[in-house]
């Protein structure tokens, strides 16, 4: 089966798939290349591939034009293949967490997943962040979205309903991060790029850390969190 | 004076500065908004103010009207200030620095310079990167451009040039930065987002040092980058 016109019905219902709203009414999203194509049939979450590429092969593959592909992708250079995947259901927390409140730019959401996984925080917490199945935040994520358990939740609810775990805000006035250890289960806090970390939060958490800097401009949130979460690793490790 | 026509010459020769080969040939920049604004004036680097906003005053000072400032303007909604700034000449290396191959994209390059700044590596050495006044980076760097010290240069000359500094690499088959410690005067090496630092400069090293991982990602170049000079930073103080 060949597709070679972007008229085709099922060609203009998957180009949908780059809106949040039919992502979240059809349960899919889309990525685009090779790395992560390799990577949903890994978790074997794959619905449907579209390529130019005769040698991907599978009941699940429609070969397609250049031009279909290009109607499929949101890159100005298709790498080859989009995948239709499925969005995979919220599992219970792991024992370090990643709580994101209001995260709103699809670079800073990327980087902090991509460095969750590298520091082994499984469980991502999204308390009105932007979609992590955004285009943008796939092209940062670099694959990690498949290895990761993601929660939509209230941070503050989320607290309550797993009073057990240990949660630390991140705030200019907190304890230095040099000076903190912990023991999992726990999960860090990080705000958004302008506020911070909403202070009903704060209020409520174990205790608030900060990072030490020499000047006292701020760090990007990415970074800020990446630090954190290396540091806590470390320390476990 | 007000100017209210994007015909300008002025206007338009300042527009230029909007392409590196025009900040290249004046040796001036752009940066807009009241933040950056202020940092140039601190710094004392201002070569003239268009503005929309009379509560701004002074000798270098130039009204514009709304339609002129988006013309200077490359933000969408310019935040009515827009001022020429003059590059700073390159000073003597600082006791920490940070060597840069070959970054590609402005915002890891801002990130970097945030985070340069916020521990300490006031010297940035820059080797075929991306222009450190493009529009992107400098949105991301929020006002550390004016507290660094650039100096453009291959990383191999420089090397050869201030030869009792120690220079450490950084790669995935290097030390681990936790089981490392150093004294100043020192400079750390970061390379291109795909391809990481040259092998020709990893083989004329003190030492190269990784950031080790739970899962076997690549961390961002920005993350990686910030985390290393955390740790060096904290060793120090």
């Amino acid at each position: 089966m060949e597709i070679t016109s972007v008229q085709n019905k099922l060609i203009k219902e998957t180009t949908k798939l780059h809106q949040k709203k039919y992502r979240d009414q059809f349960g899919h999203f889309l990525v685009e290349g090779y790395h992560l194509y390799e990577e949903a049939r890994t978790v074997g979450n794959v619905v449907q591939v579209f390529t130019t590429d005769h040698a991907i092969v599978g009941e699940d593959v429609i070969y397609v034009n250049e031009a279909v592909l290009q109607k499929l992708s949101d890159a100005k250079n298709p790498q080859g293949v989009v995948t239709v995947c499925q969005k995979v259901d919220a599992q219970e927390p792991s024992d370090q967490i990643l709580l994101l409140d209001h995260i709103q730019d699809p670079g800073n959401l990327g980087t902090l997943l991509r460095s969750a996984l590298a520091f082994g925080f499984t469980t991502i917490v999204l308390d009105n962040t932007v979609d992590v199945y955004n285009d943008k935040v796939l092209r940062s994520t670099q694959g990690a979205i498949f290895k990761l358990n993601f929660i939509h939740s209230s941070i503050l609810e989320f607290m309550e309903k797993y009073n057990w775990i240990l949660y630390y805000g991140t705030a200019m006035t907190g304890v230095p991060i040099q000076a903190f250890s912990t023991m999992p289960p726990f999960g860090i806090i990080l705000g958004n790029e302008g506020a911070g970390v909403n202070e009903h939060i704060l209020r409520k958490t174990t205790k608030n850390i900060t990072i030490p800097m020499i000047q006292t401009e701020s760090l990007n949130v990415g970074v800020a969190g990446s630090i954190i979460m290396y540091e806590l690793q470390k320390k476990l490790s």
